[in-house]
This record gives structure tokens, C-alpha cells and sequence, in this order.
């Protein structure tokens, strides 16, 4: 069995024994307020920790894109949904295609989503679920209002082809009590109309542990907790030692005596700041900082580092955002401890559309 | 032979005769004053472009990763310019095997560097010629001076498989006249000590029409001039007429009279800024504003515009930051004005060790 110190650089790490108690952890959690788990699966992208989500109690995976959704139909998960505008002769293809094998829901925001898909699916053995999705706060797609969601829930429901399946929303971060307020109004309104919403769906990591004080969701569609990174930690979401996805970098330069270069830049750590400072963690050198990243060198500033690493040396970083991380490698090595277990590819990465 | 408009998005478009003109134009430049041009394929990734540079004129190639240069041997192009420190025994038997097959030249900028090349290559059938990378005001890599760069020289030319062959600097933008005296002490040093660079390498894009300025370079490794970006229009490097890159996207997605979402966000327009504000330029709606990304939606801002795009309507966008792009997608699509010619992967994407 090989050691993470004998690996090439750069490469991304996963810890297998992280990784699982980030999953057991949120799973109990929902457990026990009741809540369902629907995991977002674009922190991944690896059809083993879908499935290892589900085992845990998980009701169904979320993806974000077509593509995504193909690959893990091909990997066997049968219950997917896809909170994306679906829109496009080729688009509205796939998707019927690939629900004539996995049981696939969407959602829409507008009339003309709503038409597509409706005569996509007219013809259809069964009706395609379609959610509304509603802009709670976060200010990206969605209906503006309670209002606005009783009338587009009303055009899916009385569309060929189609079934209202509730509500959904991906939140502002922070804004737990609107969002709450939002989708319980939303959810009275369409009580009202006689268009009761079988499922209310919430998302995101960084309001994890509140998820339960949106009284209206019936799920709750987590992604990053799977990993968790720097931004995560830095919401309080967990802690430096819960984060199972590092990126493994040598240092290949030391050109001054505080400054190091390592061969890991914005093509492996991503510029995603996420309004931090700095890219990415280093914890075995406290005081180190990341201060710039160009494609395939980072630059970090040693001014304030007792102890400063050597030419060679490889370091391990927690980087700002994980998800995006994965979508840049095509393979992730897994590790238990210094072990390496298996390098994996990354199936559902690069899938843009 | 179908249009533009028949595309599914996201899509990378590459203007074929903007490709031609530009990499003619630089090429033209270059003869004009003298010097030699090395082309960094980062910003491409692509062999065809590769071999069309040298068929106009260039001397070689840059490539940044060991993995991108194995793709464009593999490919065919057999004078290849890796400048990187290539340290640990996986990379330095790679690099052994290729300089089996292709003519390849690195760098360093440090003693550990040039021991790990000496010891990899002593038994070697012919030398391999490192160029010394030199820090002329950029803050990364290189050596800090060039009394420095004359010590590793020195060490290079001592070491049993290696050949001293000159110096390399990737500059700051817009800092010419440092670089220049820099380089041109460097040289003179060198001159000095009996070991006159045979190679003096300077590169970008940002300062590229005033590259015949830095007199001590024999060769320039320009990247983006080939696809050119919202960034080097900033710089004036070119206009936007010139751009050959551009990210076709859908508007998914219109909640409110002044928002519009799209379906390319950071997994394709990537999250670099530049120091610019927003995150291309769609210059069919003038002053839309692409004013948030997030991994799979980009937010336009539509405040300032008269004509507001339709849901379903696709856009052109031209990115910040080209090179970046080219490292998402898998493929990208080859166009001549409306029409589109081939859709081929991205050879060299993802190659990140």
C-alpha cells in the first residue's frame, strides 16, 4: 500500500474516514427533526458517494446539470432531481430519454419553461414532476413571490404532460428566518388554492444545522457537507478536521525568504476568494498564506511561518471551495489516514450541459 | 453545415479566421524586429494550433505541464519549451522519456532543481539544456538577481547531463523597462563569465507590441494573442473584434425586468476577474453586466440596457480570462463567421502534473 507521500503533484485527496462521518453526521441530523435528504451531488461528481448517501437514508440525489444526471443513471441511481430551467429541442430530449429509465424531476421558473416541457412530455407513458422554484432570497432563478409560485404551480398543474410537484429554493446564506418565511407563506397560498405542495425542498451547506428551522421544507438538499472546505469552516459550519478534500502540491521554488511557489494555481485550487482572503488553507504551516494563484503556480507568502517548507516538500491545502476543485481534476485519489486506497475518476466532471 | 444557432450551450466557439489573423499579425511583428516566437499553448490546448503557429513562422513551442507536452508529442511537435522546475522521480523519468523522442528544453531557478536534471539525465544520450528562470519584477518564480542567475549558470554548465542554455523571465505587465535592464545585466554578466545566453527567453501577451523593446530577448512566448480576452482589450492589446474565443450561452432564466440568468457560470466563464469588474462581455446587449457566477448560472445585470435578451435566447460572451476557459470544457467548436466547421476536444485540458 502506497503512502499520500509517494503520490505526483499536483493531486486531489479525499479522506474516506471524513467523508463518512460528514455523511452519517448530517443524515442523523435530518433524521432526527424529520427532514429528508435529497444530497447535491456537484461537490463529488462520483457515483459512490451518491449511492453511499442513499444507503445512509438519503431520499434521492440532486444534480445540476443533463450531464450529470446521465452519469449517475448510468452508475444505477434511479431518483434524481434536477433543480435547472430545462430549455431546448436537445435539452428536452435528453430529459425525456432519461426518464423513460430513472424517475427525474425538474423544476421551472417561468411560462416558458413550463411550455417546453410540456409538450416534450405530452406524449409522454407518465407525467414529468415539475417544481417551482422560488427565489427566496438569493436573488438567481426563481418566482418573486408566494403569489407569483401559486400561479406558475397552477400552469403546472393544468399542463399536459406535467404534475405540480411542490416547491424549491436554493437560499441566501444567512437568511434563514426569510427564507422560512417565504416558503410557508408559499406553501399556505398554495394550500388555499387547492394545490397542496407534495414536497418543499431547501438547500446549501452553510445553514445546515438551521435547516430544521424552516418549518415549511420537507427536504433539504445539502452538497458541500459531503467535504466541507475553507468557506465552510470559516461559516462555522464545521471544523479544519472535517474537511475530507485537500489538494496535495510540492513546493517548487523558494526564490526568497518568504516566498514559496508551489505547482498548484488556479487550475487546481480555483481564484474562487468566496470574499476570503487568500486560496486556501495550510495547516501544517500556521501563519502561511496563499497570496496568488496564476494557472499552475500558487505564491505563498512566508512572512509570518516559523518554520518555512523546502524545496520539494509537498504540502496539503484545504482549498476555499471544494466543489469547484473536483470539477478540475478528471481523477481523485482516496485515502484512509496517510494511506492511499484508490485513485477514482471523476465521472460527472466537465459536464456543462 | 449547421449555424451558431443550432448549438447546445454551453459551448466554447473558436473563430477560425480570427485565430489565422492573429497568430499572423504577432508572427508578422516578430520578423519585423528579429525575434524569434515560442507560443505558449496553454491558452489553446489544441495540436492543430500548435503546428499552425510553427508553420507560420514559430520556432517551437511553450507548454506548462509535463502532460502537455507529452499531448503535443504525441501529436507531432517535437521542439518543445517546458519552463518549470521539474523536481521528484515520477516527473523527472517522464521528462527523461520524452527528451527521448522530442527536443525538450526547461528551466530552474535553484541549485536542488538542477541536481534533481543532473542526476536524472547524467547517463543520458545527449545533454539536456536548462535556461535559468529569472525573477525581472513578476514575484513568483527565478532567481532574484542577475549576479544569481550568473552562479546558476554556472552550477548548470558544471553539472554532468545538463547544458546551460540561457534565460527565461515571464514578466510583470507593463514594468518593459525593468525587464529589459534586468535581462540585458543578466546578459552582459553572463558575457562576462564566459557563458553568453544562446537563448534569452521573454514572454506574455499584455506587453506583446513592445516586446522588440526588451533588446536582450531573442525569442518571445506569447499565449493569449491567439483567442485574445476582455482582459488583454483592456490592456489594448487588441479590440474586441479581435477576440476569437467566446462562451455561447441560454438565458434560463428571466425573474425580474432588469436579471437575466444564463447558463454558464464559473464551471465556464470561471471566476477570474483580472482586477476587472464582471465577468465578460456579451456585446450584443450593451451594458448588460455579468455581475455574479455561480457554478452552474451566470447573473446579468440588465439596468442599463434598452433591448433585454428573452428566455431561451442564446448569447456570445467573450470571457475575462481565455486560457482558463479552454481548461473546462472538453471540447470546443471551430466556427467561421455564423457557420460552424468541427467540434474537436480540448487535446491538452486538464493536464495538471
Amino acid at each position: 500500500m502506497s503512502q499520500i507521500s509517494q503520490l505526483d503533484t499536483p493531486a486531489v485527496l479525499i479522506d474516506l474516514d471524513r467523508v463518512e462521518a460528514n455523511l452519517q453526521r448530517v443524515q442523523d441530523y435530518a433524521d432526527s427533526h424529520g427532514l429528508k435528504l435529497r444530497p447535491h451531488i456537484k461537490t463529488h461528481k462520483l457515483p459512490r458517494f451518491a449511492r453511499r448517501a442513499m444507503e445512509l437514508g438519503a431520499v434521492g440525489i440532486t444534480v445540476q446539470k443533463l450531464g450529470e444526471a446521465e452519469v449517475m443513471a448510468d452508475a444505477g441511481i434511479t431518483e434524481i432531481f434536477l433543480p435547472y430551467n430545462i430549455l431546448g429541442a436537445a435539452k428536452l430530449a435528453r430529459l425525456k430519454a432519461l426518464s423513460e429509465r430513472v424517475h427525474i424531476t425538474v423544476t421551472a421558473d417561468s411560462a416558458e419553461t413550463v411550455a417546453g416541457l410540456s409538450v416534450t412530455f405530452a406524449d409522454a407513458v407518465g407525467p414529468l414532476t415539475v417544481l417551482v422554484e422560488c427565489d427566496t432570497g438569493m436573488g438567481r432563478c426563481g418566482v418573486q413571490s408566494p403569489a407569483d409560485a401559486v400561479v406558475l404551480a397552477q400552469l403546472i398543474a393544468a399542463s399536459p404532460g406535467l404534475e405540480f410537484g411542490g416547491l424549491m429554493t436554493y437560499p441566501a446564506a444567512g437568511q434563514v428566518e426569510a427564507n422560512a418565511a417565504w416558503l410557508a407563506a408559499a406553501r399556505d397560498a398554495l394550500d388555499a388554492a387547492g394545490l397542496a405542495p407534495a414536497i418543499v425542498s431547501n438547500g446549501g451547506t452553510p445553514d445546515i444545522w438551521r435547516a430544521h428551522e424552516v418549518t415549511a421544507a420537507t427536504e433539504h438538499r445539502p452538497g458541500t457537507y459531503i467535504y466541507m472546505d475553507r468557506f465552510q469552516v470559516s461559516k462555522g459550519v464545521g471544523g479544519y478536521d472535517d474537511c475530507a478534500l485537500t489538494v496535495l502540491a510540492t513546493v517548487v521554488s523558494r526564490p526568497t525568504e518568504n516566498r514559496a511557489i508551489i505547482d498548484a494555481g488556479s487550475k487546481a485550487l480555483t481564484s474562487d476568494t468566496l470574499g476570503m482572503s487568500g486560496f486556501g488553507l495550510i495547516e501544517a504551516y500556521p501563519g502561511a498564506e496563499i497570496v496568488g494563484l496564476s494557472e499552475e503556480h500558487g505564491t505563498i507568502d512566508l512572512s509570518n511561518c516559523t518554520n518555512k517548507p523546502a524545496i520539494g516538500e509537498k504540502l496539503r491545502i484545504i482549498p476555499n471551495h471544494a466543489c469547484v476543485v473536483s470539477n478540475l481534476f478528471d481523477t481523485v485519489t482516496l485515502i484512509s489516514g496517510e494511506v492511499v486506497v484508490e485513485t477514482v475518476p471523476v465521472s460527472a466532471r466537465g459536464r456543462v450541459g
